[in-house]
């Protein structure tokens, strides 16, 4: 059985239709690959993307930050927001300057925040976050004080009115230029890791969740 | 002598201030590196980013798209907005989970796009936003035609208020976890080109635009 997020008109793909999708498995695979989206929202009649980290939980995703910010208490008061996560997968070279492209998936999510206010409901909220960002982390690490957990603002968007847009493949030519002696094809692009950095005075080994780092897990 | 771009109210950063600057060389050199921005808009009250490809020019963002687009309408029609280009420079792994952190650049252009009518014009940050994605690409391929470039809306959005945040560097530990068993410090990332795969039909070499493509050049 296929799952879909709600397709709404606002969470309609209405250029290259083709390449839009509303399936739950698509969103959630282009979420759980990336862990920097950009949050856009409006203050002052003026719209915003700024980058936030994030994570997937059970149909939400969660947010943080300082409860001063005002992003953070914007979306704490409930303003609609949209949250958008962007994978570049490679360039897409076209014998024509026109076909040229980028091959991508992107998820974009419409709604409104809510603050987390249970301690253990925020505690666990925060503990995926650092999951999100790297695998096995949360076990090396010391966990947030209360002090450390009342400075930081939680917040939860609920997965629902969610639209994805994915290209993939080769570059699109009209018929007519495959002709021409002109180089077309794909550059794959990936985010890859370099060697770990250690912090002055640290001297224990690098751990799994940094020596193994990745996005895609088998 | 330093050049700063509009440091407006709302482009100025306020949650970690010591991080946001206005300084134009930094704010271009963001913009330089990454290829792709996320364009936050509203429609109906409601907000999105979406992300595009961008070409800086003299003083100016070019971005294009179809003019049968609902952002590509939007934005021509002068509506405010914003648009953010996100560079992931590493992961900050702290002792606590609290100081985790991202080493990341970005910049965040605010105003209002126009059209860009002018045939001579047009074609030229059309050229700027190949040449962008990769540089050399725009003197390897066959042009757009006339009916390319009416098949294209290109608009510019100047680049006047304008900010950057910027984290580099080690975590911030608090001192008394220095003495903890944990590993701390930076996994630098980057994107990294892959193999180029070849379209159907495609017989010539590699092209320097593909073969040295790099996102920072001497």
């Amino acid at each position: 059985m296929i799952l879909y997020y709600n397709k709404t008109e606002r969470a309609t793909v209405r250029r290259h239709r083709e390449r839009g999708t509303n399936e739950r498995e698509t969103i959630d695979a282009i979420l759980d690959e990336g862990f920097v989206g950009h949050l856009a929202f409006a203050a002052d009649g003026q719209p915003f993307a700024i980058p936030m980290l994030y994570a997937r939980g059970d149909g939400e995703l969660y947010l943080h930050g300082s409860p001063l910010s005002r992003l953070i208490r914007c979306v704490a008061f409930g303003i609609p927001v949209c949250f958008t996560v962007t994978l570049i997968d490679g360039i897409v070279f076209a014998r024509s300057a026109f076909h040229h492209s980028i091959n991508y998936r992107s998820a974009v999510i419409l709604g409104t925040g809510r603050t987390i206010d249970d301690r253990e409901e925020k505690h666990e909220a925060l503990r995926l976050i650092v999951e999100h960002v790297a695998r096995g982390r949360s076990d090396e690490v010391r966990g947030p004080s209360d002090g450390e957990l009342k400075a930081t603002e939680v917040l939860a968007l609920t997965i629902s009115e969610a639209s994805a847009k994915v290209r993939t493949g080769p570059p699109a030519d009209a018929a007519k230029d495959f002709a021409l002696p002109i180089w077309a094809g794909e550059l794959p692009l990936a985010v890859q890791p370099g060697e770990p950095i250690p912090n002055d005075r640290c001297e224990v080994d690098v751990p799994a969740s940094v020596e193994q780092w990745r996005r895609v897990y088998a």
